[in-house]
């Protein structure tokens, strides 16, 4: 099940695609597949990006969040999981693994998020995400008191359904043209590194 | 079950953004409530609707599609429905029945797309979307045949994957945060006007 | 998605059906498909019509009802549109516009209710309802107290289920055989009059 | 988990009903429940039975038809048993095993009629008649051209239908009200008779 | 639908396999078909019926449980009905009659066990069950408390999940398999014996 | 969620479980979560691992296999994942890893098994057992044919069907009672060892 889509050469891209490209890989080792596979399309690219960057990334924004960056992280693996989208899931497990320094915890939330060792706000807050994900019609005022009980404003619940429903969009793109994660990310975070490297 | 976040009010919002909106007014008579929804978050908004004018405008982007403008309205209003998003199944229904100058295909669509009065090569493409919309990760090599059989190459399967995916982001927005359609949305389009209005 | 069965000729038809068609046809100015569509077998088609008058015009039953005319049209609007019945959604969502004299509360309900500009007691009534059209199954004393709670008595609650019952019947006849809205419904009901005709 | 509403008394019944329903208990030797639990609205009443005796003995509407008793009672107690209805399988699964001869019939078709012992012809009408059940809205020419292929015609199709459509009221009607089957269903037609009962 | 997989010749089975079948066929009359149907792997057949035994027959393993034979076997029949497993709703239907001496009642949980009579301590009972057959991915402390209050305790509740699971593998392997129910099950336990057989 | 039911003391247990932990334990490093989680009652855990040896190491019961150990490990991860059980997906996904020398196969098969990288038959074998697994009740002629089309005999596809009814119990099991992974299985097998440790 290899990408449908041919990959575009990186000397082919536009400018600022083709140098954010070569930051991330420049930070990363790699370049992460969904940077290759949209940028076919160079004006949806930078639509996505920009998106993603406003809500993964909200100091970009000039906004801060009450979601941390493993909150967040936690979320896109969650409702990933239950689109079944697989770049989505083992990408942002790595990532989420690395933020929230709990190497057993993507493969929890994507397996059963009620299992994952996660705190009652964090369940709150992955309950009210998968509702989102799978039900949104249904949302309703009763939703947000039980996000309110366990000290969400209205802002980070914002944050919680665009989050949700931005990776939705994600998924659906990734698992519709054959995008697959990178070899590299599946290990990504798994082995803890509770001393410097050097010593 | 009015709007759960207050609009900003126009004059508040970034320079650019206000810009465009009085723009959509001057044209439409009205502001979209979307425009509003949204504009509290400026990153996002840009976001939106780069992305969304990449989609729905191709030619903005310096793209033809295989889609015509009723089609990619098709695609939105009938997988909306799926989503039970009132904002915009009321919204590009209203824009659906301007584009293609039917006025009952929006409502067909929006109950059941199967009894709708379209052409197999639609049904294919609507058929495709809600697989999109609902069960991406099932999505194979016969699927894309199937669209291939009526005519569409993998540039247009792109547009109804994406088309759907984005709008998949939009309901979920929409319905969490309780967007409402403008009342003028829900009659436009469906008076014909087969003469010039003065002649 | 022409009907599947041919119509009968109105002249072929038993008197007592052609009488009620031409009374029909007087008063609406045309003859709504489902009355031809179910003639070809007369039997049905009077136990058909004897079923829907003694639940949507009580007092044709000597009957009165706690359901005004407006509540009985929206739940066969909301509970048809679960059902994606083309038919019913069409020709009974105009009723209710005209009943309710709210232009817009059709498309509302129909694509989803829990976000229409509804009464609670009109809330809890649809949500009875639809439990009734998908998982009537499951209803238990809880369901009936939650209508008391809204001041519906035991008759009123008859009336939803059997309304709901009904329609889910009328339902299935439709999609099954083809029968398709006559495009008169789509527009009636949604320009207010508010105004005599003549001034 | 009695009876919700409370059972009329025989003789405050209409004298139409009530002869009715002595009839009924002269042949039976019982009351069915259902011809209580409905009288209490007799203009209801009256266009059920209506609508059953046109579809379930055609005859007395001066058709034929090309189903079967058997093949009309295996219908019913196949979707009731999909609806979960107590009543409706009970009841006729009894009518089922007493027309086909078949004392293990009823239960076979109520548990999973894709392992009962039926032939292929009344394997494909089981098969649209779950679809008309579960999924009217899906249902298309490519339905009517397998039961086309075992000999059905379109007369008999819409004998499925109409007689699924009809029994998804009933099923509602009871289990909304809380009917339940005379404890003389259980087991009618499960004791084989080989011989006359007097020899 | 006859057995997929070939009944062994019992003279060709295993000492111990036999010697089982026979002393089942001494009291029960016949040789239950999932004896044979299991036989052909003689050390999966004794896996099988060790943890059988060892739920519903708990004495044999030392244990005394809360539940008694009438709620293990009511437990099976309703979760086999829900899991359309024929062979295991008609075998265990009819040791439910017999256990509980109650003629209706398989036939009552296999179709809603919402309406059978039973008691609110099964009622709390069953529901347990089914959320573990249908979703035991959701099960939490709630649920444990919901059994608790009917009198409970932390050995009966893994006893309903065990002969729930087990089951679910047993209805598993019937379906699949094309295992049929002996004719001898449907109609046991129906006829009550009120008196001894010998006066 | 921690295990809600305490897990007994290894020295405490009958000397045949006690024995065959510390084997275990010899091998793997460390005793997995389901030995001492079933071991609270004997005769359950002697039955539990008599069938998991009768079909995971056939040839402990004299049997040869057409399903490699590979197969059979992606066969539990795969339907554990579809009922989102934890320890199942975890620990048998890193004996996948193991047995099939590839460190990214099990979160595939977890994510969706449609993209993973897998041959035609395993796709077909995963096909089957999901149906085993969610729909066991539709399985028919069709089912079997496809799988020997891919070359599987009646002996391999009991295998796939008894594995997947199998750990569709052991999955209840452990969800229902909060069985966790042991953090040693998160790894094993992530990192490939293509030279001996030592040379």
């Amino acid at each position: 099940m290899a990408n449908r889509y041919p990959l575009p050469d990186l000397n082919s891209l536009p400018e600022d695609i083709r140098t954010r490209i070569l930051q991330v890989q420049e930070k990363a080792g790699f370049v992460p597949n969904v940077f290759l596979g949209l940028a076919r399309r160079p004006a949806e690219w930078r639509a996505f990006f920009a998106y993603h960057d406003a809500l993964m990334e909200p100091e970009s924004a000039g906004r801060s969040s009450g979601l941390s960056k493993g909150d967040r992280e936690m979320i896109v693996t969650t409702t990933s999981s239950a689109n079944q989208c697989l770049y989505c899931v083992v990408a942002h497990g790595a990532i989420l693994r690395i933020y929230e320094k709990k190497p057993l915890l993507a493969d929890q939330v994507a397996v059963n998020y009620r299992k994952a060792d996660i705190s009652p706000r964090q369940r709150a807050m992955l309950d009210f995400a998968m509702k989102v994900c799978q039900r949104s019609q249904d949302i309703e005022e009763a939703d947000f008191q039980a996000l309110q009980a366990q000290g969400f404003d209205d802002e980070d619940i914002w944050d919680i359904a665009a989050i949700t429903a931005f990776f939705g969009l994600s998924n659906r793109m990734a698992s519709f043209s054959g995008m697959l994660p990178n070899p590299e990310f599946y290990l990504m975070g798994r082995i803890p590194r509770d001393k410097p490297a050097r010593a």
